[in-house]
């Protein structure tokens, strides 16, 4: 892309959904737009099956993210620098934004779509696997076990959720927790044992996973205690539920608050708390990580500077 | 349909983008659900094209809708009835909901999408020409009015916001207003002003719409008093900005707590003040009514009736 010399309306840091979704109202708004991202489609094109985005019975994650992308640079006033940003800070009348490739850009608002990172085990086999057989969100990957062996990974309170929805669908959930002890809120612990006593879930405590295997996809795990004697446990499918790591670092750069959790805390039109920054997608305080609910933020976040930039005319 | 006997762990009043979209997680998230609605589809199925629906570049509402319903009702644990509903009731473990059709059904929890009705202005015409010349909002249907001639009806600031709005693509914008004078707040009469001056906006004050006159679509307008001496206004669009009515009766009904404008206070997660009912789509307080933002708090109202369903058992 050709960067024009001017102060872009509107700089949106990511180009995953929320961006891009963000980028295509820009266009619509009549806005000077620029997507800055290091990875065009952000986290969604590592899934392979999505049938939860409404009106889309099938279709996976390069798809629906390049559909949103190509829908925003159709406008003329949407560019996209595939490149890192490494500062955001404030400047006479707007911001400045500079990044890896050495660029510095002037804009009169900033969106912050910058998603988050699902912590990762960290052993082999769990990078080779990933969308098959080894997933990080319950909701949005859950669906494809039907009556299967999967297991969760994890011990907090968020871990004993995932396990409790995923019953929904799998035959049997293991959690799997490295401590003695899961450590759940009391009404979701109730909720465990119940499931316990159904058959449908069992723990697994002072166990860690050291490999992951397969073949075309996941087949079994390498835990570091045997289990029902075996070396190999065999599974279905794997829940990572060890939190994530919302990429909130430049948001936490110029001021923008963030949740206990470091996530950006913004209102219903993606407003942080600061004039002309705005947030949007997984990045932000929402409760529930979907895709559809990232690209309605997105919206809320253009509009909401759209109108900030016509009251400062 | 045939309904089935027992209690349903969700019913969804009204089947529009909202609706139907939380239907579809509710059949993923497997609840047996049924959503009541007079006209699947909601309002979005009276407009011909949709240029902002994330991901694709052109459809029309009756498809876009369409599509949504039909990937809700894949899933078994979906029922639709077509009938109105006419009273919601608190019951021991939940509510009951009767129908103009005489059906009166339990559930344990209750999703609002009854949407908006954009005040109509009653003239002949209007319906003859509503997507075709006649709209009711501007960050919908504007973009279409590229270099066109369009009025907007109405002087309270909406619909000057919304006036200011369409400047971004039509040549020239009328408001067309009953009263002497325009009301819009203070930095938004300042924009209005600024606008005249750019010659991209005029104020006819003192007038009302007789007639809208068209062929296929709208091609001009007679009002109650000369304009320029011609007794026909010529126009490409018109954007009827008086107002909307949230048909939030219902849910007034039962105690939900409402806005000064009528719409139902939700939060972030889409929850009402009231356990186990929660509202989404056009009929809340959220600022931007866009389909996209409707279908994402559909999302988040049946995965909170999921999380009240669970934390209940």
């Amino acid at each position: 892309m050709s960067l024009i010399s001017d102060v872009y309306d509107v700089i949106i840091i990511g180009g995953g959904i929320a961006g891009f979704s963000a980028a295509m109202y820009g266009g619509r708004l009549k806005l000077n737009t620029l997507v800055i991202t290091s990875v065009r489609g952000g986290v969604i094109i590592q899934t392979n099956d999505i049938a939860n985005w409404p009106g889309i019975e099938k279709t996976d994650g390069m798809s629906l993210a390049g559909n949103i992308e190509k829908h925003a640079t159709s406008y003329q006033n949407v560019n996209v620098l595939d490149d890192t940003v490494t500062k955001v800070k404030k400047a006479a009348n707007g911001f400045s934004v500079s990044t890896e490739g050495d660029k510095t850009i002037s804009s009169r608002s900033i969106i912050i779509a910058t998603g988050t990172e699902w912590r990762k085990l960290g052993v082999p086999g769990e990078e080779q696997f990933s969308g098959k057989g080894v997933h990080y969100c319950a909701l949005c990957d859950g669906y494809a076990y039907k009556d299967k062996i999967i297991a969760v990974i994890g011990g907090a309170d968020s871990a004993a959720k995932e396990a409790i929805l995923l019953t929904r669908w799998a035959k049997k959930v293991y959690m799997i927790y490295r401590k003695e002890t899961i450590r759940p809120e009391p009404i979701t612990l109730a909720n465990v044992e119940e499931k316990i006593r159904e058959g449908k879930m069992e723990i697994i405590n002072n166990a860690n996973v050291l490999e992951i295997k397969g073949d075309q996809r996941l087949t079994h795990i390498i835990l570091d205690r045997k289990y029902n004697g075996g070396d190999e446990f065999k599974l279905d499918g794997l829940f990572v539920e060890i939190g994530h790591n919302p990429q909130s670092g430049l948001a936490k750069q110029i001021g923008v608050e963030l949740s206990k959790k470091g996530e950006i805390n913004v209102n219903r039109n993606a407003e942080t708390n600061l004039d002309g920054v705005y947030a949007a997608g997984d990045v932000t305080d929402g409760r529930f990580k979907q895709a559809i609910i990232a690209s309605a933020e997105g919206v809320q976040a253009i509009y909401s500077a759209y109108e900030y930039l016509k009251s400062k005319k």
